[in-house]
């Protein structure tokens, strides 16, 4: 199975990629942070957005895109300005077949590490382990996609578990 | 100047587009409104969108493409959506070449009529006659997007007036 993990904004965009044999081994782990240009105009960058996305996208080819679902609080400008992202990102993966999907931070921290108030270091550490990752995350927001990819490839394995058992 | 209004919207999104010649004639008029299924979820609708919307901005080929700024007011749910609709849009029209750029209701209603808080009617009677539009209007959403592109071809035609005065 190939997911990609998205966390999404319009100055960092992270995202993170797994690959999964049947045997639920990882055969491949990508990661990396879009980071747009801050002086451009907020919907100039959407576009710059866009385009990355669709070279990682075309390249991957993930089956699975799982999008951060967000909490919505009580700031309404920066739930619009994410909003305008997310839009872009469920059209660039959804046009090459990938299916989206969402997790709140929450779940994934709940589901990687057993608690959703998990520390992100936590979840970071058990990242580098499962996954054989040598190098540092290049940001926060490559670790968080990674762990939303992580997340769905987790839940998909349960998921078949149950399904070979026949519950 | 070829310029198209986008009245943004998840399940009917309006559009309305004015070209002139150098002489500000009026030399086409074209509206509509795309329907997405209401039965899809709202991430399925936005590919829909994109894609119909790309074929009317490389039919039309907008220099100028004018979305509807949105006052933000309390709806923080309405507006994470409405973000979503409009990022779809701002990426189609910019991977074409086409400047974004954006009025709100009121100044649209303000720069056709007169006053900001004009009904609606008002401005459709005004399109009718200014554009000469036979067909009744596809939708409101078509009439609103068609009142974007026609501000803008307003201010364009004013501002090509006080360059020439040398204002």
């Amino acid at each position: 199975m190939r997911v990609l993990g998205i966390d999404p904004g319009s100055l960092n965009l992270g995202w993170g990629f797994i690959e999964t044999q049947n045997d639920q081994r990882v055969t491949q782990v990508q990661h990396g942070c879009l980071k747009a240009n801050p002086r451009h105009d907020f919907l100039q960058r959407l576009p710059f957005l866009a385009q990355e996305l669709d070279l990682i996208i075309r390249e991957l080819k993930p089956e699975v895109t799982v999008i951060e679902k967000i909490f919505l609080g009580k700031n309404v400008d920066s739930a619009f300005k994410l909003g305008h992202v997310r839009g872009v990102c469920a059209v660039q993966c959804q046009k090459e077949g990938s299916v989206v999907v969402e997790y709140t931070a929450r779940a994934v921290k709940k589901q990687i590490t057993g608690s959703g108030s998990a520390e992100k270091t936590l979840v970071q550490n058990f990242l580098y382990r499962q996954l054989n990752i040598a190098d540092p995350f290049k940001s926060e927001d490559a670790s968080d996609a990674l762990a939303l990819a992580f997340c769905h490839v987790l839940l998909d394995s349960v998921n078949k578990k149950f399904q070979r058992l026949g519950v």
